[in-house]
């Protein structure tokens, strides 16, 4: 049963939030870490104009909040992903790999505020300079996933719109690659000739034969996405022509997997964190290739992050 | 110096047109295959609608025809290209490989035309069941060049929007490969995160940096292509950072080159067909791997193989 606003501020200790390019979500958490209330919004980093961060945090949280905050009150929010981007909030410097859950905490930045009763921490992201790469908000889902799997060695993988594989030993993250999964998957869908070819969403057998496809080094990934069309125009009753998405989705996603299963061995861990659906296809394609990963909610993860982040800057 | 319009119309023997998707061209040839005027328009097949395709050629050439055409006159047309598509003007169902030029040109259709004076004739595009593949213009393209090197046995390559490469042996395309890398690109540079990181558009040493990047398999391109956007803001001085559009197009044409090069041996020979710059810049990409193409102008190679069709056509 959902708290009253009485008891959520007579109790709230501090708020964990997550902002994204595309949207928040706030979480109001106890003395002990228990989850009190939840919000979300569609203001992400996209939607704000210069200044607006501190008015649409107010906004969202004030029904948990106490009546009058004073100078005296100092309510904790920690922040993880965009708002600590170069064009978000207040910049937050990227943390270099190998880095530590403490290291990650310890970058925080805090942005000059215009009213009282808060105290705003805005967590940095996690570069790597050797093989460029970058990541925000992440790095919080790791932390968490670290906190549950304290002696994990291998690869999590978060699959998205820049899908991360990350490299976890002896509780550091020490290494990661992004992959434009996601990303490309929409634009061919959505914009490239390929939106004519386009029914049938989910048809994990068609899926299956798409990631094999791959897998046996068939064909570059440039040359097989043209065979979806093409195999709707010569070959009208194969298995991709009436399923050009999930065809689509094995060629891009087996893209990904094949390039990251060349670089680790089979003693290796994997855990994927994500969208259920979206996590369950990475599975199937790593199955294709003797893996089996451990599947991880997304929101527990970020949480985990996020409280373990409250956890090292309230002991600092 | 150009023909009168009264010159042209006295020599006029036949009529070349390449009809494509989003462009046509036309040519008006005499008795000896000799060019005597061109034409050009943007009215490709995505601007016109239902059944203006004989409007649209007749008010093209329009100038290069006698006063007063009669039922008795039937001055050839030959096209090439989308105008045989289903969604053309005819259809013209594709060819097979192995194809010859003989068998393309005995699979041409002949629209019913409204008026008189003119006999159009469409040609066929080339298919491929087997690793289901089509072209529809290309195999023009490649039948002129065959028409100048008959003993030419190995790839042609006709880069672009869907780039061909084309296996030639014995005077017959035994088959083909085609890569959405034009597309790809287009899409990535305007409508990608790295629509941000395009400054520097011609870096002839980030280019081959990058062809050299994949040629060394050092990552799938769907990571490759996120570390042109990281690369900008965590190693803002390396090669890449300020050649964004280089390095992105030389990991998609690069990743299209290793797929190929994979394919054939040191003892083939290699032809592209196609714009300068961009033929120039497959070439430096091949030479990474230790290939050297011929250069072969695009529109010779059209005109040769509309004119070895309407040779074979007028000896049937």
């Amino acid at each position: 049963m959902a708290l009253s606003q009485t008891d959520i501020a007579s109790r709230l200790d501090w708020v964990a939030v997550d902002w994204g390019t595309s949207n928040l979500r706030l979480w109001a958490m106890d003395a002990n870490d228990a989850i009190l209330a939840r919000a979300e919004s569609d203001l992400g980093l996209n939607k704000i104009t210069d200044g607006g961060f501190e008015t649409v945090l107010r906004d969202l949280i004030a029904g948990w909040l106490p009546d009058h905050l004073s100078q005296d009150d100092r309510i904790s929010v920690i922040i993880c992903g965009m708002a600590g981007a170069k064009q978000g909030w207040c910049e937050a410097p990227y943390a270099t790999v190998p880095a530590r859950p403490e290291t990650l905490a310890a970058g925080v930045v805090k942005p000059v505020l215009r009213q009282v009763g808060l105290d705003v921490h805005i967590l940095p992201g996690l570069c790597q300079v050797d093989d460029p790469d970058v990541m925000r908000g992440e790095e919080t889902q790791l932390v968490g996933f670290m906190a549950d799997h304290p002696d994990f060695a291998g690869w999590v993988c978060l699959p998205g719109t820049h899908s991360k594989w990350a490299r976890i030993e002896n509780g550091s993250i020490t290494g990661f690659r992004t992959y434009m999964s996601g990303e490309v998957f929409a634009l061919l869908s959505q914009q490239s000739i390929l939106r004519h070819s386009m029914p049938g969403a989910d048809d994990a057998q068609a899926f299956e034969s798409a990631i094999r496809h791959v897998a046996e080094k068939q064909g570059d990934l440039l040359h097989c996405l043209f065979g979806i069309r093409a195999s709707g125009l010569v070959a009208p009753n194969t298995d991709t022509a009436g399923a050009g998405a999930a065809t689509l989705s094995g060629y891009v996603i087996g893209s990904e997997i094949a390039d990251i299963v060349a670089r680790l061995d089979h003693s290796e861990s994997i855990a994927l964190i994500g969208d259920g659906k979206l996590s369950a296809r990475y599975n199937q394609a790593l199955r294709v290739h003797g893996f089996d990963a451990e599947i991880i909610d997304a929101e527990a993860a970020t949480l985990g992050g996020l409280r373990r982040a409250h956890t090292v800057l309230t002991n600092l």
